[in-house]
């Protein structure tokens, strides 16, 4: 974790005392149910909750000398409640095995961590979709290789925006649930000394699946798919920014991250304003990214367990969740902020004096009843013109002099083939698709 | 794609005919519909389904060799079919763009790997269910960290890979979805030229949903999303694969691929079968899996599209899914025809001297009343014993005839803590989740 | 490997008749040194070579059916060389193990491999040079996060291509010597059955090392070693296609891939000229870069060895030397053959108005004995009518029409700070560094 | 970072006030140069010097509050030092650009983390030479597949390792050359407002190579290497790591991980030691390895520099280099403390009745005459028997007692096939090969 990408929100969730007042919850949920079972006295249950009714402090360092000792950091938690609670708290635990603590906690920790990044791409599909609806019909233009193509509309490009976030949002759905189980299965899985409904009690008051077939520890190909998931997001987002920064290059210019007043009027070079968001978002969609492949080497633990998955997931657990979340709200805030420039979008488009609606005039030609090689040929005597004047001549001005152009297509139908509205009829059609009722 | 790892209908779904067929249907059902909208003439469509009817070769070396003219693979296409049709197929394609038919065709042919995959899933499921059932109460050791632990059934072991690949099957389902979209939308995803309901009937004949918004191409996104889905796949694989590697080993050997009674007879080495099988498994998950990133980072096209995701997919498209499938179904025989050594995985449940039941005895000692320490220390100094004659000496046979322990407990009772049946209480339990019903 | 992304050259290593011709030479250089130490009759190696002296074809198709019968490739390629030699043949292999054989194969091919590429490189840095020197003194601007920054030189900037590729093929010498090792060593690694000196013999014969000490595989740290090196290349690939890719841009349009002038000619379209080869660099350098995950998943065999590498290396060993080189040769040529705009670079480099010398200014003014405030106000008065006017207005005329700045600089002065020159003062100095004697 | 993998020397190169440090040298140096340059006052150097003579405490916090105000790194680092040192201050940093401090800053943290880390190998190195004397003549199986195979040493195990990590030694010294450069070069690398010999100074004084050709940044092309180099150590780890963890399994324990009196005293289950710290180092492989892909994506930075790289460096720089600290010194841990069990060795050697030298036999019985079809039968009949004893036959005994081999070989001659030490003869050559003179 790097403090500077990095939200107290998501944070406090990988925070030592978060991770114990899971702990706490799973022990006295199952001492709870031990209880009903008879496995333990009620007082036991009763006394575990009575204590933690006075919202105790979690004391970090005091449960860490105890693991000092112990060198176990469980039995080091379980001592220090002990400590808090009294005698009751020895029925505490029983039957259970570190593993069951410690990954239903860890399923805790990365649903509520899907619930803030879930949240995140809500709040960014929000922005994307007030500024697609905003630029809706902006005109700017296509381009496929870098290359300009055709026309099309900010808003357009926005729509696209908001498809995919809505996709990463089912698939983080997808992910929680994945990972969202709760397993208190015992040694190696078989409920030796704890029956099952303990393990049904708990996940149902932490809102959790039950896992149906655990080991000593709950499989992590649903962790390797919850990765995976946060590695696609991630990409999701590098789009996005390279987008905005590709906008932002000096030659381009169609849109800029926001820069406030006072950091405009502190610079002799007026032209500097970095992309740094969004290059900084290229690079933390790098980070999440890397979380995938050690996520998918987790997956084939020895027999019941083997313990290496466990100093991964306190590397990628917290770097790629914390980091995921810092991104998406980040991203938002660029996509809030982006300052627009529908007249330099515009400028771009007409910089090819025209060359882009050359296609249409083609295609009108052979409509008009002109062979391929001869509409071309038309097309490409005025064209090579623009093209050598590096769009100081108009590839209009030039066909509506060209009488043998003038003579197949006439001027209305000429003038026709360079409306940009014509580009723009199934916007509505695209908005209703993507924005629903909304649009 | 590697001939020895192919199998021949996954193949034939990326070989160039099939790829051309495609291409084929879309472009008339798209035809079809420009029929319908007046755009192009009735008579259009149909000569091309009529050659069609005629179930005509495809012929892939007359393709190419217009190719090296055109330098475009759809136009080569185009032409050819012409020249097979005749003058009404210059009305194909209209207002399209090249992408339009290859990311669609795309779609097509990972929709249809998908199926073989999903196909592929549930004869391993299958198989690991059969296998399942028949050890579900096979006496086996559950081990974490490669150690020892507590007894457990091989059928349950079964079980967890049931679960496990029950979620790959619901994930590729998912992944299926996420790629299975058609996008016929123009050169910058506008419709500019061709009405979007050209896109819903191609779409629809296809088996395919609409994309709501694309830009020249279908977002990969949704190819991310696909082949991470595969690498997950992949990585639980290799973990089923790693755990009869270990069983196969010879100080292990409780299980071991099939091998046939020529292959054992033909080596004066007996001893030497080696898990060649799932070691190989455990190579194509790196394979497959090897996928991910490329397709991670094929996401952030830029703007409308670049062409760079095209080479990647040109790999990983049929590597992934062929040797993913080739996977699957080695997996499948694997499985199928294991051949499980339920005494030697008893022989090796008792090579401790019943060392793994000792923790029951430590428990019912202090149930009994007596402290944890003295508990403890009770059961240590027989427990030693055992460890030290390296498995010559019982723990039962101690503990009976240990005074204090004898006291304490009782033979009976000592006994009991040294019943399997014990630790298979819950078999039921966890087949009745993992196979519903049928368990 | 995907044809369209091979070349022959490369191609052939991988092909079954050179992997036979290997594998007989180790064999009959092996037979030599076997003869000379007295194992087997000097006439054994004499036939063998005799035979190979008539320059036989390998009939891979022969030797294909004999391993459907005997189900092990070295032994049916054993078969079928005894076919042709006669009884002498017999004699072949005495003490050795299939992995000898195979593993220094892989060794072979690899060190070849390795020489074209770097022969690729050579011609690459040759390229690059070449252009460099054209366009040592081309100014152009320099951009830091797409955003103009000072003024360089084209060929500066080709010269930093130079220096990161130069590094690049030290790194491929030094991975082609990891990997260029004879292991002869049987079974497990300990000449049980042959003699270290025949090891050494045909490491000798073959112009490969000693592996020090081998397992029944070469280590395959080397190996790892070996593909990471290629993903650097491949990443260094990426960036100068990236760079490439930039230029081509329609707003920035300084350089662009070539075009023949018939491509030109046939498009109505004379800007749609997209830059399609190093789109294609950038997707390839994804794909060579998918090797280097496998490879070190490939390192931690299990103890003397598991086979699970060997599928991988199927894959990634043709695939990634293959794509590499096709890579470099299409980078060599889109360097060679590139388009620059020269003038274009200079209209980019002026399309701020100056606005890139206004650090200079503020400098100067400040040397001059103004403060650093009242310094940055002047300079930003004038600079912020320059980019309001969007490159219309000019710097340098609104500076010496500006009395304040005229009274602290004078014209000559003022002047000074517009000189391109000034920014190519060292460019003697760097290309003396990177290209030596030859700058 | 993650607290518990780290170690106090390395973590240090990371934190504030070493890199802080870092940087006033450079500027000190570089002051010194531009003072013998001309270009700045003597006194500028002289006070710089002056004021660290006295070793001041660098506070960290109130650089923080000003880059709270100045929104910039170095920017705050040049204020809070002026405030220090007085006007004489205000000659630092004289035409340099920010990143030519914090590039070369990283240089020289990775520098001296490659210093670190080359100690560690060497620390690991001197630990396995030490136990592969120890045990050179020490009998175990080498295992194929997971399955006996022939004799090794235990010795000749470690010889291979110490020959790997020799390996990795010299990439992590190339790797530490590529790193280590210094770049002070401007805003572009054009050294436009300062003089080539300023770099060269500092390279000079901080131990470090002149960047021969930079843009605003040094290539990453050079960290991508590096951070390749750490993933191939990483998996290094991982594979000796593995071995121990199969060497420990219940069923082979032939070594264990080192447990102190307490630990085994404290358990009622003295067979449950479990190989947490080598299970531990596979995690931690994976975790370092995590490293490369974003080092390898960060290699293409656009035109002269985009700072996607900046945030990705700030996870992996001190991830990888903190954590493959931790996992080499735990290992020369492992490796030192490891408790070696030769007489299990020997007893697993043993376990399959001889069966491991069936295969000398079988050559014996060719070379005395015999048909290979004929030796087959003879060695197979006697095989099979020990086969489905279970080790408890001896293929020794049963070949003695078997008329026909008798008669073929002798009981001299069979005797001698069961002689451990013809699998020894190489280990001197081995050993002289891996450790030269020392062996």
């Amino acid at each position: 974790m790097v403090p500077r990408y990095a939200r107290p929100q998501m944070t406090a969730i990988w925070e030592p005392e978060a991770r114990y007042r899971i702990w706490f919850e799973i022990e006295a949920h199952a001492t709870d149910k031990l209880a009903d079972l008879g496995v333990v006295p009620e007082s036991a249950a009763k006394a575990l909750w009575d204590w933690w009714a006075t919202n105790p402090a979690i004391d970090v360092a005091a449960i860490d000398a105890i693991e000092q000792v112990t060198k176990h950091d469980v039995i080091a938690f379980l001592d220090w409640v002990a400590q808090q609670v009294g005698p009751e708290a020895r029925f505490m635990h029983q039957g259970m095995t570190s593993s069951d603590v410690l990954d239903t906690t860890l399923a805790v920790q990365l649903a509520r961590a899907s619930d803030i990044l879930i949240a995140d791409i809500d709040a960014l599909l929000a922005a994307i979709k007030r500024r697609a609806m905003e630029h809706k019909y902006t005109p700017t233009i296509g381009r496929s290789h870098g290359i300009h193509a055709e026309p099309t509309t900010f808003g357009k490009k926005l729509a696209e925006a908001f498809a995919e976030f809505t996709r990463c949002r089912t698939r983080l759905v997808a992910a929680r649930a994945e990972i969202a189980t709760c397993a208190i299965s015992g040694a190696v899985g078989t409920f030796a000394n704890i029956d099952p409904a303990v393990e049904e009690h708990v996940a149902d008051k932490l809102g959790l699946a039950v896992e149906p077939v655990s080991t000593q520890v709950i499989p992590r190909d649903r962790h390797a798919m919850f990765f995976a998931t946060l590695g696609v997001i991630a990409s999701s987002i590098e789009r996005l920014a390279i987008e905005v920064r590709h906008l932002q290059r000096t030659e381009v210019l169609e849109a800029e991250e926001y820069f406030s007043p006072g950091q405009k009027g502190s610079s002799a070079m007026p032209h500097k304003r970095n992309p740094v968001l969004t290059e900084n978002l290229t690079g933390l969609a790098r980070v999440v990214r890397s979380a995938v492949t050690p996520a998918l080497e987790n997956v084939a633990l020895w027999h019941e367990r083997d313990i290496s998955h466990s100093s991964v997931e306190r590397f990628i657990g917290p770097d790629a969740t914390i980091t995921l979340d810092f991104a998406l709200a980040r991203l938002t805030s660029v996509v809030d902020k982006l300052v627009v420039y529908p007249e330099r979008m515009q400028k771009n488009l007409d910089r090819m004096g025209g060359l882009v609606h050359s296609q249409r005039v083609l295609l009108a030609l052979t409509q008009a009843g002109l062979t391929r090689d001869e509409s071309y040929r038309l097309v490409q005597r005025n064209a090579m013109k623009v093209w050598e004047s590096d769009g100081q001549l108009s590839l209009l001005d030039l066909l509506l002099a060209d009488p043998e152009v003038m003579a197949a297509l006439g001027e209305t139908n000429i003038r026709e083939k360079f409306n940009l509205d014509y580009h723009f009829k199934a916007v509505d059609t695209t908005f209703a698709r993507v924005f629903g009722d909304d649009a």
